[in-house]
């Protein structure tokens, strides 16, 4: 028999286990069909020359195309980004805006969206952010849309204007979610705590980028945390906090998490790599010294925190398994705009609250936690694979995917061996359509050697990089299957 | 020299010591003068033949004269209550209404309330509860009723319409309190956990006052217990969390002092002896077994609790320590109104969310704490004094109250010899102007023998009872002597 | 080709994943060779029907032919045992007597034992409990040990005069063990509390086998459990602590285990399923209401615990994560021995004391946690897996084992299909040569259908049960995949 | 009536009370007899210009004219000493060498010491040090000390061959404590892990001074610190742990106190204001720069720490309420011994093993703590007098001691006004006969002015300093007044 392509002489790596090196994968029509120690013929064949094969990256904390990110990425370059930097399936938002009703509508918007410039370069869901719940829309709409779309994750916020929820409404959906058994992804930070200490910050005009971080301390993603916490456990409903970026809230987590409440966490790249000192005007890592603005490349919320001890709580409880999933929030606008103009900078003066949130990353997620993770030994190659890939699957129901085993989804990655390539990275070799990333100049010792998406070859570093067409596929998924509720339904909820 | 009043012959307790029993104290002009081993003579001169002699109680948490309770007590029948039970000063709250700007006009009010019927038994103060801050009151008018009425503590809610204050208002308020070196008292339970299962409730026909407990569970005081903390740390200030009822919200504050963060807890007797079995229609502890609506004499915020380890808990809190005032929370109405209608049953049908809250207990609170406290052992004479008298003398700024020394006010309780009188609590031995007491049945083994206010015997309970007039005097307080803020004020906050 | 076996139509389980059902396995060499969504052909085919396969069974920690068991099993009944219940690799314990000071000739001594009859049912290697450490046998003797005979992993107790070690020695074993990435076994009791109360007992001659459990009180083992980690924590070397029964020893593993230090946990089916009621006199489990001593079947070390909550604690920690591996503590002697005596009745008077400590269970360790575990949803699939196989395999260096890979031993146990057995275990039906099952009279709903040793089906439970020959291998280990030092080693350890 | 002394003008302070300022205090045959508003005549009378009155401090840790410290203080110049420093009443220890069996004995010759140079400056009673403890000793010797001597506190060692107990002995003291009522004092370094750590250092001859904190790691007390607590949990006893340095330690108190276990927690000067940098050979605050041995001076057990953070920890438990009390393990020998010569080195090598443990501060311990907590604010000035005095008073039984009321003695430390005093402390103004002490150089503010010891002014630092005669009385004790055991003892215990 000839398979499609056969890949060999790698060491193949699951969230729990590593392979021995003398393998062959055979893929045909997408699909893992075959993995044998006997030599495999196909019609393409990778020799991997004993380097670490993991499974195609899932990023679930994606934003495209969004309303409020004019500059930002859409489906094109975003998708394009992601498979140049390992990843196979994202996941991106639907948003329900205020005051608009019909979520069906929302999620219609948003496959018209994907589909703008022809698609997508990787597979992809949509999780669904409600910032304007009701009973029919929970009870009726949102169970339609998971029936026919497979939206099987919600998205709330406890802060921004925007999108925030009172935590009635986040009961409500709770409640709702708990019935439907959808996971709940929540952004908990103290959207009051924010708007006072804004409060002060402007009476004392102090506006610069790294007030941003002082505008939203660690004690308003503490408290939310607590809270979301306190509100699922009632619940009783799985939830992810996303984004996390403080040693307390982890905390927690893992106190909840230790009384096997299911209560899962995120964290990005962001959280592991970058202090508040980027925010700085004098900032050493910044490209030019004259510009004293170079700060607002680095806002996003939660802010990069002051402490390095903060980033080392992350680091840690990635390793003692607090942290499920490990995202990039996606979620950058270009620095400057089309017409070289800087959002945040009104009349000459720099304004914290007017720069858009959020970093590019979805294409340095991976290679990052690899070359900084897996390569140092910080963390292990299986936890690499748990977190960029397996939890992400299990969790939001991506069934095909997560794992390099028989039967699934023939998505992979393959590494360069040890020690072969070792460069600087600069902006110039992403394949974002934003004109910065925020870990310009980082030495890398490792990158995706190959991209594969359901057994075609759609990046090949060496050759062209991103060659795919854009034949990435929506995904409909299933519930979640890490551990959910501790209990039957509480009958005054039912 | 003759004394006004000489007492002799028994134990006097401090907040830390016990002194011999030889000692005599001569009180004259309403101040304690003298204590000496050596005779002394008075006007009127008590033996207290070996019995304890504790400082007058100070009930820091007592609501008189509501709008909200046509059929509680005012001021006459509420300190007539408050010298029988042994308590000497009570803090009344003066409450702001929402839309009432004039917090000027609001104290006014409460001193008139306060005369209404020629004054009251015991001397007196005033919190002010603010429902409705704005900053041109908290920074030019407060500070004017603070230097003018000695008011130096502020109550605010997290919970309940009328009283109800965002996060972003609780800030506010805690930086003009700050600032002010002001107290705050917080009422901690999340609003929108409790409006969230009341709609479940409500739904399902669930309105049996037992369904009061379910709507205000433990986790809504344990989130806004840690919410108000993590505010109060933000701002660096002291807090007082009142009337506490839950382990977990303990540990939050245990928590916080073991970080010498300046936050304080109170609880009451209700939580210390009555379980949520009281709130059901068969409870066995009720007076009529035919009245299937008597739990409705029960109901307060937070509710009692259904598990024994709750209460458990609370009394651990107060023996290490956690717990820094016992007050009463004094706040009943009538069961039946003079009309004989029962408030909470609407065209028969028992409604828990029409029952007003609050069980009435500013003269019951001292006999119990030390007959099932003191008298069996659980907690030392030395920590009821510091529980019912000095800590909230400490807190509240009653520089001449709270212990019983040389130049402090001559507020003084003597109790009876151990083992002199044995009886069966039935309300009708009680002075307040309320039909029920929730401690009927219960055996006491104690009771305030005298009550004196400064110098003057004010009951005496083997001959008539109360026998004061009304001349208990307002107090202008001071600023609280317990530990204040960490540090000096965030600069962003100056 | 074709294969030495195929097993086809089942839901293969790893750690990690869960794969799809339409799998073949192909085996050649006792080595799984393929796995492939393809039909393939065998020798022997195997049809799962649906069931699960899971990785054969490693039971960790297991005493066979002991000295001080002369009724125990001994390699030949304990190994047919192991492979009834499931299990493939086991690892009993070559044991340094005191005074012995050649640990070469222990081990030496040990392979006698396990080819005394012929050998072993099942693959096997040994760890060594090491009662006399010096210098040389730790520097010199022992890492020729583990070079030839891959012993990779020391078995220390803090309790039992036979094998009890200070924490001087104690810490100059970890010391060589950090040297020689060697795992460490901690038998963790305190011996003094112990020993002080059994003191206590004596004096008042209370010896029934309940007193058992009162000799050895949780905070013998929360004590030794504290220090063990302590002493790890000060050279920063990995131990396991086996036979876990208690809440907050589990809770001194899960804090190092959240600050990232390597401290791992062993738990046993004893501490989920039975109670210190079991050793009462009138326990109703027991089969003989008039035989008062049949508690004694019940005595091991940690004793059985009396409270549920310790038990329920251990299934907590069980889905946390805190627990490491599960194994069996097979350890039992017989209640009679061949002359119908019972050890332990001395002068027709019971005493604890005398009573071999140790419950059989090789067999239905395995059983245990699949029916009561995963079927009943308790666990999942890939926790049961993790727990009795996999963490195994990696934490004590069995690199061929633990997993259903390509590459891999051929160890596989095959399930029956949901709801097909449903039986009362009676010990008649076990394979051991003990007289009696701690879990006799439990309604089990499903066993091991077939258990595969290196491609070779050695039992088949529908047709004549064990039907391997002795065909076990010894197996040199590896050192530990799972986390070590968190540091290099401090200079002044070097 | 003509008072023996008269003072007034001051500020009183008890544990829990400040005074007004206005309080003449009358003082007759030892004893306060009168306290009041009225001026009252006394033969002498000391106006205190409105400075702190404070009680007699206790000096509850303190070892004089031990066999082990030829060079150190003897009662003569050590209560000398304490008197200067404004302590009126110490409790050094008698010592039971090890192989002695006389308790007796061991006190009389304690009596004797005592008395060698005409008795003591200063109030003083005995703690008894066991070493070698037998049943006998413990139930017919001791109680019989016990109604004698009144000697109700015992201490007994973890560590150093001369005193260390197994933790059988230990349970064994504690349980005969238990039964006789007696505080138990424990001094809590596990032994084996510095045995271990001495013969690391040993063989890499690592003996300069500055390795003795390398020899006794944290790790070291923090295990130590939870097995004592755990064997006082056992017998449900009291126990003080002596001489506290470290945050997980005190975390270990804090979490049995929470609990309502009544463990009580001890520090020292040194905790709080030496770091081990005083321990190196370059320290900066050494007086000679060429004497590379000046670190032998700072040699104390638990050693110095080396983070600053761990002395901060120890304040913070000096606040929230976990340690108990402040005494100053006063344990000195000379620098340089009578031929000049120093302990510790050997052939001119220093030995870090060789230098005799223990610090000189019995003068220092309560200035230190008035001018560094009470006069910077760091602490209030009743913790102040709770923790120099009042807690050892009711701990140790000394029942007319460690407050300032009536019917206590007159034993009273008068403090300066308000920057009255500034001055950089030498050794040549101590009157201990130590030829160092570690706070050279250091500014003080304040200095006790005048020491009264039961109404005689022993010392007045303006006019010759200690002018008191050898007064000093031996002091038969009492129970502890502190919280003791939770329940009834143990039936398996009795």
């Amino acid at each position: 028999m000839i398979y499609d392509l056969v890949i060999y002489n790698g060491v193949v790596v699951t969230a729990s286990d590593i392979l021995p090196p003398s393998i062959y994968i055979g893929i045909n029509n997408g699909v893992i069909e075959t993995m044998t120690t006997q030599p495999l013929k196909g019609k393409k064949e990778i020799d991997c020359e004993g380097a670490y094969i993991t499974p195609g990256g899932i990023d679930s904390h994606v934003h495209l195309d969004q309303d409020n990110a004019p500059t930002g990425d859409d489906f094109d370059s975003g998708s394009k980004s992601a498979i140049a930097g390992g990843t196979t399936t994202i996941l991106p938002f639907a948003i329900q805006p205020k005051k608009e009703k019909n979520i069906t509508a929302v999620v219609q918007d948003y496959h018209k969206r994907a589909n703008k410039k022809g698609g997508s370069y990787c597979d992809y869901g949509f999780h669904l952010i409600i910032s304007e719940p009701n009973e029919e829309m929970l009870t009726e709409e949102f169970p339609e849309i998971i029936a026919q779309e497979g939206i099987t994750s919600v998205k709330v916020y406890t802060t921004y204007p925007r999108y925030k929820l009172t935590d009635n409404q986040l009961l409500n959906v709770l409640l709702a979610n708990r019935k439907l058994g959808v996971t709940t992804m929540i952004h908990a930070e103290n959207s009051d705590i924010i708007d006072f200490i804004n409060e002060q910050l402007q009476k004392k005009n102090l506006t610069d980028p790294f007030y941003h971080s002082i505008s939203r301390p660690l004690v308003a993603e503490e408290e939310a945390s607590y809270r979301v916490i306190a509100l699922a456990k009632l619940i009783d409903v799985p939830i992810l906090i996303v984004h996390m970026s403080s040693k307390t809230a982890m905390d927690h987590v893992r106190k909840a998490q230790t009384d096997n409440i299911p209560i899962y966490s995120e964290t990005c790249p962001q959280y592991l790599f970058l202090t508040a000192d980027y925010l700085k005007p004098s900032c050493i890592h910044h490209l030019d010294p004259h510009d004293h603005f170079e700060g607002a490349k680095y806002i996003c919320s939660p802010p990069l925190r002051q402490e390095q001890s903060e980033l080392d709580a992350i680091w840690d409880n990635i390793n003692n398994g607090t942290v499920t999933v490990f995202s990039s929030d996606h979620a950058p606008t270009t620095y400057d705009d089309p017409e070289g103009k800087k959002a945040g900078i009104i009349n000459g003066i720099p304004h914290y609250k007017s720069i858009p949130n959020g970093l590019p990353g979805i294409e340095t997620r991976i290679p990052l936690l690899f070359c900084f993770g897996v390569e140092t030994q910080r963390i292990s190659p299986q936890k690499f694979v748990e977190l960029t890939s397996t939890n992400a699957a299990k969790l939001y129901g991506l069934t095909n995917k997560g794992t390099i085993g028989v039967g699934f989804d023939g998505d992979i990655t393959i590494w360069y061996p040890k020690n072969r390539i070792n460069f600087k990275l600069t902006n110039a070799m992403l394949n974002h359509s934003i004109d910065y990333t925020p870990y310009e100049g980082m030495q890398f010792t490792n990158w995706p050697r190959y991209t594969i998406l359901r057994g075609e070859v759609v990046y090949d570093r060496d050759n062209s990089g991103v060659i795919g067409s854009k034949s990435g596929q929506y995904l409909k998924r299933h519930a979640s299957s890490l551990r959910g509720p501790l209990h039957d339904i509480n009958s005054i909820f039912k």
